[in-house]
């Protein structure tokens, strides 16, 4: 007899493709680690801040001692900054910790949660793993119909996902619309809006979120520092809300989620404006270079307020073996982007915006992708 | 009309109670950060190993790219440690991630999960946080009763945690009676072994359980690097168990749970048997200096297995609220430990072992919080 633990809904998730770290495909293809361009996981190709480097040094003494769990001082730097009470912030060991505690805390088996066909995996990964309801719309232009999911919206619903930017497509919704929007979502359902690449918008099209929770008490934004500021490897994200849904996610937040160089960091880097400044600038001048290169190749693209691009590598509408076939011709070249077959788009690859000489290379060895049969 | 957000079992659940940390402390009662002495969080007192801290140094200009979501050096490190395949092992954001991913991958709402009065407090928040039933079975001198647990097992259990040695009591139960206990648990009832302070054990006490995960599929150990390896603020811990139970946990698991410091500092001190010997040797000797010291008090403590010991305040039966007065007087005198009310034990202050100066300064410290009324 076989014994089957965990429940069933447990059983069926499918876990998360983590895009393959430098080390792995070197070991693969017989490639020279320092050769590899890697554009797979949306990371800042400037690294990670000089300023942040300098405060992990001075923190690494301290760590045999457990984290600050109420994470005293980047809770005040965050308040600050946002002109929030410390009370409204939680932190996460990056914000996949956010979407799935407010996932948990805000939905039972059997309630719905909605999101757009095409936003972050994460979604479907929470939603599942709580045995609660997907209420999934189609996409319109790769981004989210919010009339759909306001019409998803049923009385199970607690929680409705939106990503803005989108990733992996790469769409933005205008904040006036997006206000709008959480304004008729009813007030029992949480929105959880997801702004891991807020920090790359275009001056003109910045909105102000957080004005937002002081006048939504079911509105909670998530952030990350994993992008545009250059940390995703020591994992820290945060969310503001008001204190109904704030303190539901400290009863499940595990107490030191954060760990200790990561909340150092953080306080630096959210200083470190200039980094900042200076990622954002490299970002919007590669996304120039690559959507050029797409135009003179021909190839369709979803126009991106992120640091990526999706972009489209089949010639034929049927080839639907194009993402991966690309996909392997550009890591035999040591280029690693993200093939998005699991989001049902497995015409497209996504690419992170990189450094000058790194997309560069991405688009040399797409050329020769595409050219060779 | 007030809006109630989340699962009844979410809003029932009494948030974890963290330690205090140093700077929060100086800060309340006006001490100098320097002067303070903390017992509080059963931490190393030699602190983090410098074989760790080179480790991390080396990896800090790495930061900007995603952790390795398979861990791939520290988990062939720890294959080979422990002679298991690597796809045996689950890492955790600690050991507290495991327990939680433990819970949630093995249980599901209505279902029960056993464990002792007197256990780690997290075995209770993740059964809360499930919607699960709590079947907590009476503790014998302040350790677990294996066999009211096996009769508390119901139809409904899916899951039984096991501490050896047990926190906050220190009660430690000899290798082979937790084995007969673990071979009368139903094949479908998972077992956590929660192994947080392992590697305190002196030599004729110690046991094999990695032995028994390969004999019982239904078994699953947790580890941490926080207590014996000195990485506590680096947060990370980890699973071992046959492969239908690890790949559970895996389809729960954030894809980045571990950063990328964490893994690299594990790797360091997983080699780093110095240390480890140094830590056990010390630990060894302050556990009969505090000892020692209570005897000559006449204070009645639990024999500890771990790196901290239990010990009753109270000089009369009834003074309920000795735990907290003495650990206010403590506090002034600049001397943090543990107050284990919260766990039912109202008379009883839980003290980590510290270094010879720091345990010493304890001890004076309680002799005056004694003598004081």
């Amino acid at each position: 007899m076989t014994t089957q633990f965990g429940p069933s809904y447990v059983r069926a998730i499918a876990p998360y493709i983590a895009g393959k770290p430098i080390s792995e495909v070197a070991r693969e293809f017989g490639l020279d680690e320092a050769r590899i361009v890697k554009l797979a996981s949306n990371e800042n190709p400037l690294g990670v801040p000089e300023s942040a480097q300098r405060a992990i040094a001075q923190a690494a003494s301290e760590l045999g001692r457990y984290p600050d769990s109420n994470a005293f001082e980047l809770k005040a730097a965050l308040a600050a900054r946002y002109d929030v009470p410390p009370e409204w912030i939680t932190l996460g060991n990056g914000s996949n910790d956010i979407l799935e505690m407010a996932a948990h805390a805000f939905v039972e088996r059997g309630q719905s949660i909605v999101y757009s066909q095409y936003s972050f995996a994460v979604y479907a990964l929470a939603t599942q793993g709580l045995g609660a309801r997907h209420l999934v719309t189609p996409a319109v232009r790769y981004g989210h119909d919010l009339d759909a999911m306001l019409a998803a919206i049923d009385e199970d619903t607690r929680l409705v996902f939106v990503a803005n930017p989108n990733n992996p497509t790469g769409t933005f919704i205008e904040g006036a619309k997006l206000e709008a929007f959480i304004a008729k979502v009813p007030a029992h359902v949480a929105v959880v809006l997801d702004e891991a690449y807020t920090e790359y918008l275009a001056a003109d099209k910045r909105y102000d979120s957080i004005a937002w929770v002081r006048r939504y008490p079911n509105l909670l934004v998530s952030r990350t520092f994993s992008k545009a500021y250059g940390l995703a490897g020591l994992r820290i994200g945060f969310a503001i809300a008001q204190p109904e849904l704030t303190d539901l996610l400290n009863r499940l937040r595990q107490p030191f989620n954060v760990n200790t160089l990561a909340q150092a960091a953080a306080i630096a880097a959210l200083g470190d404006t200039a980094f900042l400044e200076r990622s954002a600038a490299l970002n919007a001048e590669g996304y120039r270079t690559l959507t050029a290169a797409f135009e003179r190749l021909g190839l369709e693209y979803v126009p991106s307020d992120g640091n990526f691009v999706l972009v489209r590598v089949a010639k034929d509408a049927a080839d639907n073996g194009a993402g991966e076939r690309v996909n392997l011709a550009l890591l035999k070249q040591a280029v690693i982007v993200r093939p998005v077959g699991n989001y049902g788009l497995p015409q497209w690859l996504r690419v992170t915006i990189g450094l000058p000489e790194e997309n560069a290379a991405f688009v040399a060895a797409l050329e020769r992708a595409l050219g060779a049969p």
